[in-house]
């Protein structure tokens, strides 16, 4: 302590040394509680600062984690016992907003949603739009290449960085990519830091491709279906007709049972009937004649669709889906599991959670981005005393296992947007098999020869 | 030789050692010809053949040269004295097409519009559009990130690939990424490997993303400028109106120059006036509307618009910008640039053009992707004897360092989407700097530690 007392005094307030700080960074939003608080916490305002903070850690070899608003749900940003946590969440500043080349210059801290509202100023708009977008860093979505609501029409998060400023693990600094939305310069490093889960390096300042905001308001659709089954149908349907919507999102009968009991017990009414529930928006210009064309798909595949009027109207049924994690969260801790697999095999993958949920008798309510396959199956546990860590029963172990195993024998992935962290790091090897862990390794090395940059996470 | 012969026997008639083929090989489309023809080419008709011929070749510390269909413009495919040339060329299978999941899975060999061709009977499409989609292969498009004419609005090659399977330089096979739209376990190597010019592996399968083909017929509109500078800029404002083309041509004055003559040659009336033509195209169901938009944007800025009245006068339109590169291979061996720069800076580099044509006295012809910044600025060189090396005079290199210089002073890159080859190499550091060259050639090192794929190449 006294090292970094003195090595990093010229930090001043940006190292942060309060233990009821520390103790905050043993945790995130995945329900994981390191077993003790990390040495420090370096919360820069600089790149200076990072690098500072890097080329100390490296100096006496101490393990250092990357961290950002520490909203991530697979453990990894947590900052455990012996560790240097680096944040940047106080690097929060717009450098730049271009709208004649559709590009934003930020620091990595800023807010997802704070950006988003400069940016609409501008009528402009960063498309990754993770669920968690009103307390999620951009560096954080970098971090782990988020995904979200929309990304089913507008790509995920590597499809909108072209550029990165990253601070390796010995505290050098280079750029990557480029201004230009083409450029095939060497290997494709800006790409490579995209979802590498604060394994290479930390990044400092990002250039985002950003879009225009679609015209007019977007339409939303909520439909209800006798089962899960039926509503994934009507998914892959409209997936494949010529309207390509915005927002697609399926909740299962667990999720709506839940739902009905917290939304009463908030002593609201809301009319959710049926075995499942369909939510889907279509935007831009065409909106409500897209949105027109649904309607008819919906009714043929056994769907009672109800049209809001107007967009406020469909602010209330996008609440109903935005309520699902309150309400779950009000029953005790939840683990959300994020398994992702060929929108041809969403039926077949509620199939395999029905019979997981039997066979280990535990609810587990699913909600899914049913536009790109993506599954959020939940396990709610006992809530646990705070700062203790998260006590996950072995039969839940075992029933996330068999999860994991079903998507993967299905063509899919066992994250399809959280990331691998610490929670999914047991299953990393079934999934991309030894040669391309050694592989990875070998990248990871050459970043990082000294494997300082978040020790014991992903690979 | 014998060594080869006696060694992959197994190949049969996949092992070509014929003089006359192997000095093909000598030569892509970029002017470059090597000193010498390669020792042997492997025309791979499946995985094994690939594997079995660099598991050779590492056992020998022979290098290798992966080629598609030698289309490429920067040199990454020519064989030079001593290397093992391996083709896959002749995989050119389509294993499976899911309407379904909106996906292929094909091997390389396939050309891009052959594939295209089989797509559309399943009302899908591949994305990626190069200039050479009727010559280049899908491999060689993940190869180079290949860009094209659509990915204004449809994006490069990276956003079109979902998985792959690669062979490594000592023969072993694996698998990366997913059939699911989203997935983020580990490190991305799919993004990794493409665009990386054979220097990481062998592409021998690609699991494609597609999507639906565009309702309706696209509109198309020509419109004439004064100077190049007015129709950048029209350019521009289109490019930040609230429509997104799907195709956005540029050509100079120096490139209509030719155009005229070249037409006249062929005993053909083409009205082109003015200093510059701008080539719009928009496409999807509001096509016509989206056109119509456009008209009083191209007016205000001093065009004079001739909007298409049906797709087959609208091809009559392309068809001007498709003559481009008959008409300069007409006179001599073209040398193609590849610049990119944020759009913003078309103007600029335009004006960088005309000043580094005047001051080296050389006419630089340029059409440009101007919805991405992209600029193709062109020299054309006596055309020299059949099989010689490709004979730049150190003025014209000049020219081209100049070029680009002023790209990147622009903030731009020295290749949009042609790829860095043997062509770009000496610019490369200029662009990316010592410490991530350093980066590159230790990831390269992690792949292929004996240094045998593409050697000399990009790094």
């Amino acid at each position: 302590m006294d090292i970094i007392r003195d090595e990093l005094a010229e930090l001043g307030e940006a190292l942060v040394l309060d233990p009821l700080a520390l103790d905050e960074l043993r945790a995130d939003k995945s329900g994981h509680v390191a077993s003790a608080a990390p040495l420090a916490l370096v919360e820069a305002r600089t790149i200076e600062h990072v690098q500072l903070a890097l080329r100390f850690a490296s100096r006496h070899g101490i393990p250092v984690v990357p961290r950002g608003a520490g909203t991530g749900l697979a453990g990894g940003a947590v900052g455990d016992a012996g560790e240097l946590v680096v944040s940047t969440r106080r690097m929060d500043r717009i450098l730049e907003i271009s709208a004649d080349d559709e590009l934003a210059v930020v620091e990595p801290g800023i807010i997802n949603a704070d950006l988003n509202a400069r940016l609409a100023q501008h009528g402009l708009w960063w498309a990754p739009d993770p669920a968690s977008k009103a307390i999620s860093t951009v560096g954080g979505n970098i971090a782990t290449n988020a995904g979200g609501l929309l990304c089913v029409k507008y790509g995920v998060t590597r499809e909108a960085v072209l550029a990165l400023k990253v601070v390796l693990a010995d505290g050098r600094l280079i750029s990557t990519g480029h201004r230009t939305v083409k450029g095939v310069t060497g290997l494709d490093l800006t790409a490579l830091f995209i979802g590498s889960e604060g394994l290479l390096g930390i990044v400092v300042e990002a250039t985002l491709k950003l879009r225009r905001v679609p015209a007019g308001e977007p339409v939303t659709i909520g439909a209800s279906f006798g089962d899960v089954a039926d509503a994934a149908r009507a998914a892959s349907v409209i997936a494949t007709s010529s309207v390509r919507p915005a927002v697609m999102e399926l909740l299962d009968a667990r999720a709506l049972e839940m739902l009905r009991t917290w939304f009463q017990a908030q002593g609201e009414t809301v009319d959710l009937p049926g075995g499942a529930y369909l939510l889907v928006q279509t935007d831009g210009a065409d909106a409500a004649r897209e949105a027109q064309e649904l309607l008819p798909i919906i009714a043929s595949l056994g769907g009672v669709a109800q049209l809001a009027p107007d967009a406020e109207a469909g602010e209330r049924l996008l609440r109903i889906r935005r309520s699902f994690h309150p309400a779950l969260e009000s029953r005790g801790t939840v683990l959300i599991e994020d398994v992702a697999v060929p929108r041809s095999a969403l039926p077949a993958m509620f199939a395999e959670i029905d019979r997981i949920s039997s066979e280990f008798d535990i609810p587990i309510p699913t909600i899914a981005h049913a536009g790109d396959g993506n599954l959020h199956p939940n396990f709610v546990l006992p809530t646990r005393a705070t700062g203790s860590a998260l006590d996950v029963p072995e039969h839940v172990w075992e029933a996330a296992s068999e999860l994991f195993r079903a998507a993967l024998r299905l063509g899919g992935t066992l994250t399809g947007e959280h990331g691998v962290g610490l929670l999914k790091k047991r299953w990393l090897g079934d999934e991309i098999g030894d040669m391309q862990l050694e592989l990875q390794r070998g990248i990871k090395a050459v970043f990082d020869p000294q494997g300082l940059l978040n020790p014991g996470k992903v690979l």
